[in-house]
């Protein structure tokens, strides 16, 4: 391997960098993965200093290349390119510091803690599915503003942890029928899981398996610097997706414990290290990089420069309505006529007062906001027609033609919430989806990572009780609502009616650091905000609706269906002379927030009542002591949904007699 | 089609039966599926006449084939195939009662509700993972049994949403690796789902992809019952598990929607339906089956009776003690010696007092009772050594080699988990399975589905808070455990040492209708409990461990590794005069079914502080009014694990801080 990388040094040296780094810092912390960096440097090394398109001193240029470590736990790798090519921030300290507190070098890579982290990993699969959201946001973007603008690749590193992840099937599948053909998946084909050989675990031809998944496979030595090169430069050309499976020898280097799971996730210790210096001719300190190799990797952070540079003058010699336009979605910021669009639509609501399900509101909310935000780009993970979430005049996202609005996502729930993210990540457009509530379960990891990395990503949920009816308990939703709220950084909005899914939607819009989860019904409610008000009282997160007439005695408290429900129970406990007011809580996130004087002047000092068609988990901090819980008590049922609703005792009656018993 | 299927009455009308009954369920109901069934008429009526090893009067036959409606909203296919074959409870009542309250023709196929349904199906994918589990009981009981007592096939009927979804590629790539050949998938090849032609969505090459998962595949015309027949004979005698792609129409039959995705989630109408009889020469009335075709299909039913009895009669023929064994892993029953081993265990610990991860604790646990408990089958989703999930002894189930009790599950989270569900439910044996805490999410449909149909899974679900240390917040659980307390019937166990640990393990292993969720820790907790106590302290939910000195002032409630924490506490405030006591609440679900008067003696009336390595969500239910939670606000950080506890003051002083603020 005398293969010259950079003019004056060797490749096998600035891989070198690498392996020392990860290694040293590994052992530094007493906690880490040094095996696949030390496997993978070669193929690092290659695609840094030959292909990736990057700026070092501007990370955040829009057209760089994405490179992303789905395989997190080998952060290393990432975290020693970075420091190399001298990305800003990236310093010598902070290698030393790798999984200290406060450090930027995480256990695996964290989204925010330092530039140049493209996406979280380490939760296995979901670099590759953010992957795809990723240039699909490339090909969406470039069709918009063309070439000049937007024509960038995303790399991937995966490993055999990420490709057995069911996710991975989700991600490609859809890559592959997209023909996201500037997705590169690098396999780091080592053989080795944490439990041993992966022969003890899967037999499956992972060549094959992208074939049928419409992608153009090769695989190589992943030690070998021009078959490396080569490789890349063939699935740069390729009108499909590319894998490269890229044979490699984990914990490369290490002379006792190289190709065994003993480098996976452990300290190598001070012999072993020892024996690997002296194997890679590596004869410097920790942390310590000779003079030359660092700069020839500097070198290499500088090679994108003047492409960025061109970039530049091409976007500065834009008529000013383009440029405008781009800098806008790039900056992620809302158009001027976003809010008026808001209140219009809120006024004509209040005028009509349409009896609907909240997933119809839903779709006449995006059917008003789609013209005039055209970086939103809708879909659904097969149920366009029963999530509503396709604009009227959006065009469909396909293979080759990239100029729509709308992604049919296929039975992906995890592969949809996992794009979305990388979507949201790219920047340029505004991704929301839907599915079943209940199949919340099904994309919760990509969930999570939205939250944790705070994206503005937008999941559309409906049928979202009992109220779906007939397809029964494994499609009601009675659990999801508390464990939606339990996710930190997550807003869970559970609108009333049209109003206040419109005020959910402009509130989600508006939350660049943070996910909505917008939670909708299948059956139709009637619009209980009658009279027009400027303020987005969503965004309060509860705010009284009805107040008591007369003393206060009873707060009844609801969300989204339940909401009318409880304005029921008002009026029957009218009727006997009991004054009920009405709470809507569409989002506890958002209420929580607001100061302890208005939460008590909501609330009230008198007996609570919440209201809701699902599992009380969590209510206890609204009710609190005298207060009660009227909604689910286990598993729903297959029936029609008045029938269930009855059948489980949510009903204004339940509602009212529970206030009676306690006032 | 003029193939006799019995023999006297033609396939066609056989067939038709089910197509008949199918779309006037959907019908009457005016909600349902009946696209799939009518399109699936002819490989079902194929596979019940030929092929499966059923006999209806006997649905709890041990040794029958498994049939999975993995497309389970194709339900009225199995409901039909249920009442024309015999079933008992499955009357034409039942089919006339679809999805209606009370019925057990529910929406989807529910466990539980009728003999004959092998398990719960609906969410997509789930039914084609859960049978790779059934198909692994039988080879795991075939290799202790023999062939004489445990030989039968599992076959699925799967669409391309089970086909689409992530945990499809898990299970297919684990049934792959294991061989599992008496596993047969019959794809319902139809080209449509919900949004439309599924080549709106997907492109990929499935035989290709089952192929390359080390799967027999053939593709076939699913209209055609000798090529049907032809087909199920070869993948039966083929020696890896199989594919048959059947090419069918979705809802053959309906003159003008058939082929389109209008027959999937509808009823076809009153005009189609009127068409289809027409073109089916389908003359009766709804609901009607004429006498020959109901008695050739309840013929069918029968077929198999003379093979039940000729296994009844070898099971009868064994020795009295294999018959016993046979008869008590079958009846799921745990050993005579079981309580003793437990006994014994707990005495030990509290003799040794050991400062050990609970991870380790249940180590030791399942070392010691394996021996006694062979039908206990472990794995692990590729974390088996940080999993503490193999029993020293345990040998490995491998392809063609299934004598083993430890399965390596590959990075299969969600795959582990239904195919636990399947192990469960094909019985003789009881699954349980690792991961990290926060992986919980990647198969909590998974284990939804174990709660749904009340399984006893247990889930070991270690590393379960920032006590993890530096893998950082993507693997720091701090919301899992109050989203998984919140899933109905299942226990969530925290066990705070080694007793309680074992304890945790027992009410798992006794609890025959709920999953179990034990949260180990990976950091050493000191024993709490240092005295023996023959009784289960754990299965009252929570305990007082240790009461105040004098009068309580304070109750202090912690879970796992927070309990040794608030002991601490309690000493600082002993310190200082204070009266405390220590409540120890390893499982919520089981405190919360003691009696009240049991409950407010725990808890005391004094003010509470309760401490959770965890967000606090759910916790107001006990820290009631005045008393206040000490634990997580939001995600983790990548440090070591004390750096974290103080970091985010979780601390001895901090709870003791809280509670002499609250006294």
């Amino acid at each position: 391997m005398t293969v010259q990388t950079s003019p004056t040094i060797a490749h096998d040296r600035m891989a070198n960098a690498i392996r020392a780094l990860s290694m040293d810092a590994v052992e530094a912390a007493n906690s880490g993965h040094p095996g696949m960096p030390m496997g993978m440097a070669d193929v690092a090394t290659v695609l840094y200093s030959k292909f990736l398109k990057f700026d070092a001193a501007q990370p955040g240029w829009a057209d760089r290349d994405r490179f992303v470590l789905s395989a997190g736990h080998g952060s290393m790798l990432l975290y020693s390119l970075l420091y190399l090519t001298g990305y800003p921030e990236m310093t010598i300290e902070q290698i030393r510091n790798f999984r200290q507190l406060g450090s930027m070098t995480a256990g695996h890579p964290e989204y925010g803690h330092a530039p140049g982290i493209e996406t979280t990993t380490g939760p296995l699969g979901q670099g590759i599915a953010t992957s795809v959201g990723f240039a699909l946001g490339e090909r969406i973007l470039n069709a918009r503003f063309g070439n000049d603008l937007v024509d960038h690749y995303t790399y991937v590193v995966a490993g055999d942890g990420c490709l057995m992840e069911g996710i991975s099937q989700e991600a490609i599948t859809l890559a592959g029928h997209l023909k996201l053909s500037k997705l590169i998946v690098l396999f780091d084909d080592n053989g080795i899981s944490i439990d041993g050989p992966v022969d003890l675990t899967t037999s499956e031809d992972q060549l094959a398996r992208f074939k049928a998944a419409g992608w153009d496979v090769q695989a190589i030595d992943g030690h070998d610097p021009k078959a490396i090169e080569a490789a890349i430069a063939k699935a740069r050309a390729s009108d499909t997706p590319s894998l490269i499976a890229c044979k490699t020898i984990i914990g490369y280097g290490a002379p006792k414990k190289q190709g065994s799971a003993a480098t996976h996730g452990s300290p190598l210790g001070a012999e072993e290290i020892a024996g690997a210096r002296a194997k890679l001719g590596w004869d410097f300190p920790p942390f310590e990089i000779p003079e030359d190799v660092l700069s020839a990797w500097r070198a290499v952070g500088k090679r994108g420069e003047t492409a960025r540079l061109a970039w530049q003058e091409r976007v500065d010699d834009l008529g000013s309505d383009i440029q405008e336009e781009l800098d806008r979605v790039l900056a992620g910021t809302l158009p001027a006529g976003f809010d008026q669009a808001v209140e219009a639509f809120k006024k004509a609501v209040v005028e009509e007062k349409p009896k609907i399900a909240t997933r119809m509101s839903s779709q006449r909310v995006i059917d008003a906001l789609a013209p005039v935000l055209p970086e939103l780009i809708g879909g659904s993970a097969d149920l366009t027609g029963s999530n509503n979430t396709k604009a009227k005049e959006a065009a469909i996202v396909k293979a080759g033609d990239y100029r729509g609005s709308y992604i049919h996502y296929g039975i992906r729930e995890h592969g949809m919430a996992a794009a979305m993210n990388g979507l949201a990540l790219h920047g340029g457009v505004i991704p929301f989806g839907g599915t079943f509530m209940v199949f919340t379960d099904y994309c919760r990891p990509a969930i999570r990572l939205s939250a944790l990395m705070g994206l503005r990503v937008i999941y559309i949920m409906t049928h979202d009780s009992i109220g779906l009816g007939e397809d029964g308990p494994t499609h009601q939703p009675v659990e999801h609502l508390a464990a939606l709220r339990a996710i930190p950084n997550l807003n869970v909005f559970r609108p009333a009616d049209t109003v206040e899914t419109a005020e959910a939607w402009q509130i989600a819009l508006q939350s660049t650091g943070t996910p909505s989860i917008i939670s909708l019904t299948r059956q139709a409610l009637p619009t209980l905000r009658t009279t027009h008000a400027s303020e987005n009282l969503t965004a309060k997160g509860g705010y009284v609706l009805a107040e008591a007439e007369g003393k206060r005695q009873v707060t009844l408290i609801g969300t989204g269906s339940e909401v009318s429900l409880a304005m029921e129970a008002r009026d029957k406990l009218k009727a006997e002379g009991i004054g009920a007011a009405v709470v809507s809580l569409p989002c506890w996130e958002l209420f929580d927030a607001q100061p302890e004087s208005y939460r008590a002047q909501v609330l009230g000092d008198c007996p609570r009542i919440a209201v809701e068609a699902a599992l009380g988990f969590g209510w206890e901090r609204y009710t609190g002591a005298g207060g009660c819980f009227v909604g689910m008590t286990g598993f729903g049922a297959s029936a029609p949904a008045p029938a269930l609703y009855k059948h489980f005792g949510i009903t204004a009656d339940a509602v009212a007699a529970a206030a009676k018993a306690r006032i």
